[in-house]
């Protein structure tokens, strides 16, 4: 496997435009961040910010999406990512059907193409997909009626624009203005769908400084061409940062052939209270979850007064109702 | 295993009449197309025929089942097949739950009688169930409280009656008069619930000519009781036909004793241009899927102009609302 | 393993009061019976009777719970209990999320606190908890913010207190004065959370007598402390009382040390006609389910006269309408 990010994934041949825009330039898909203009992630992130409210109120739902039918369909078991999902859309008051689809269609041999075509005739209105393979999602958006909305909720080591998404309304909440912001992402770069998502935000939104640091065999190659700075470091990479974000280490990256073992990259790459005072007294700590305590960040750290974790969840939410909300609008 | 179609499942003995009609000759439950009189079907198709109206709305929803509680149970699982009683519950504003049973009650050792029981003490009122065994929704309309509804979605090889009605609703849909049409159904037809249940609607709604093609070995002896003409060969078959249904071949029946292979089996019984040609010239192609590509239909064929496939998909939700609200009103 | 009833789940060290009531002495979580004041007892079962003519409408919905977001949790799985859960929720309006954990979250190693955290960051308004440890769902009430309600659902072998108070519901119903009462618990007590719920009820509503009926293996030591009279001789036992309570015989008991076989069981310990003639004449039997028909009861007993099991599951409902309605109100 060498050691570069894929790249995005391509489009039907002579398809001309972006594939999640309409021709007025709306939202119609959410696919990927690389490419979708700065004025629509900000229409996103004052979307969410009314959303949030919505979530403090004693009657939590609003009727934008009554009568509509979400789908999430997990080609890829994920409990927490479809719950956001999946609270969002009833807080909009959608019909939401859960398709865990490893163990049923595809089993019975049929294609990705044939099972969403069968799905978008139920007279589906959005998917979320989770999908082992980059571009799944962008297949569903160019071969769905024109009617469908196509959420991409995690393609392999591609994109995972929500996150990405609800890492910027974090980041506004607590640092008001990206123009002046050091971010720092921290971990495997190579195999993050997040960190990818991430550095096209904040690259987009304006953000001067962002620096990624992780071992040389967790690093594509080639990163400087968007715009980041690498560090070997993590000492280095930290100093005066005003954002950490953490990626998760997979489990399966363990003692694997590219890591020594779990103490071994705690021990290079762990988030420490000492690593982390390096940083701004003010750097925000966060992290997309399910953490693993002891190995990418150390539990005085991720519990301590300047993660804001936990209220990324929150926010989570709020965005995804985003997201639906506006794209269920633009139907052009 | 012999080569007959197994009878209907048997009643209860002493119980007279038709288990699935009250007393004044209304639906009650839906377990079988067998014995359905015409002017109930007339009925369904007519009311989904409304509903697929509510479908291309912007809120597509009605509340012909508020507060009713639909229970989805799958002892035999089917991701499609329940995604459209979900949904089409949804749609009339149930509340739906949706239980696979085979990895808990029956793990436990509970009987399906128990099992029942048990739901239906909660005030289920609609039973959705599919099963591996013939008769089991049978079963479960016998022994239920007064005002449960039963809906039979496939059990075993006997009967999957709303795959026939949403058959008849798109035969309906493209050539109007049952009553001047050639139908034939190609495959695997031994095993298959679908065919069974087309040949008793279509037989009701007076089509003249019900042809069956397949090989020997996966068609039923004396089907010619059913009032349908059996064919082998399949271009004899399809000469002149103005309705062709492909069925599945089951995985399972793939390099058996009954089939050499699957691609012997296309060679012989696949739907290719050529032979669609044989038929009418606005002959429709249906199929109930999932579709197997390349063994029982061409993917050209599966995607061309004459194929209805995915139209059947969408009228299956509306026929599933229609069975849904029908029944729902009949408690005689 | 001792042969003694594991203690009451500890709580935070310095933790003063009752973790499952508000400041004002209401219902906030409802997590063990052990400790709750009668008179909140009796709130919850009139409560549950209003409910249970919601349930006989045409629309079993009220509107109480519109806009919350109650979690099912269930770490351990359980078909029916989550089910009937699931309905309580709908039918008091609210949105349910139901989350299987054994297969997800912490297959990737996440504690159950963060896992809860997580889940509460959504802004859950409620967990419903089954949980295979002991005092789990006392750990989450702990931990979660101000505004979460928990509910357990049954935690290891230590309580499952909606059953108990689902019991008392249905004791209730049939024999109106638990001042006057004999009611017997049959079975293996010691690994049974159903009868230690049951005993605290009982004992708090005042039943004067209550016996428990079982082999020494599956009889905790020190029985005589919580106020029950203890029978090694079902006959003896069942002599003469109103209620009866039969247990659940778990399947992982049958052939081990503790046991000789399923056969030898139901000799010593099943209920069958004869055995229950013993009882008063109009004694009612209970059972948690799902049944073990032939081990711990006999068939024509679960279906006869005297059994009011059915009549349980639907109390059941009406009960956690009644717990959720009660403590969602309950925030001081």
């Amino acid at each position: 496997m060498s050691n570069i990010w894929p790249p995005a994934p391509t489009l039907r041949p002579g398809f001309k435009g972006n594939l999640q825009l309409t021709k007025n330039g709306e939202l119609k898909h959410l696919l990927t961040i690389d490419g979708l203009p700065k004025d629509i992630i900000t229409q996103i992130l004052d979307t969410a910010q009314q959303f949030v409210g919505v979530a403090e109120r004693e009657v939590k739902k609003v009727p934008l999406l009554r009568g509509k039918s979400v789908f999430n369909l997990f080609f890829e078991n994920s409990t927490r990512t479809r719950t956001t999902f999946e609270i969002a859309a009833k807080r909009l008051s959608a019909d939401v059907l859960n398709l865990n689809i490893n163990a049923s269609s595809t089993s019975k041999g049929e294609s990705l193409l044939d099972t969403a075509a069968n799905l978008s005739a139920m007279q589906a209105d959005m998917f979320v997909v989770r999908h082992a393979q980059s571009g799944a999602p962008y297949l569903l958006a160019q071969h769905g009626p024109p009617h469908l909305h196509v959420i991409n909720a995690g393609d392999g080591w591609h994109a995972h624009p929500t996150q990405g998404l609800l890492d910027m309304y974090t980041i506004r909440q607590y640092k008001k203005d990206f123009t002046q912001l050091r971010v720092a992402i921290v971990g495997d770069i190579l195999h993050s769908r997040v960190a990818r998502s991430d550095i096209h935000a904040l690259t987009t939104l304006g953000v001067p400084e962002v620096r990624v640091i992780g071992p040389r065999t967790l690093l594509p190659d080639g990163l400087e061409r968007f715009g980041v700075r690498v560090f070997h470091d993590i000492r280095e990479g930290l100093k005066g940062v005003d954002v950490i974000i953490m990626l998760r280490l997979q489990n399966e990256r363990m003692n694997s052939t590219l890591l020594p073992s779990a103490q071994e990259y705690f021990k290079s790459w762990g988030l420490t209270p000492e690593r982390l005072a390096l940083a701004a007294p003010d750097a925000i700590v966060m992290h997309p979850g399910p953490m693993n305590r002891g190995v990418e960040i150390e539990s005085s750290v991720a519990d301590g007064a300047q993660s804001v974790i936990l209220h990324q969840v929150t926010f989570g939410i709020a965005v995804r109702m985003a997201v639906m909300g506006i794209i269920a609008g633009n139907n052009g």
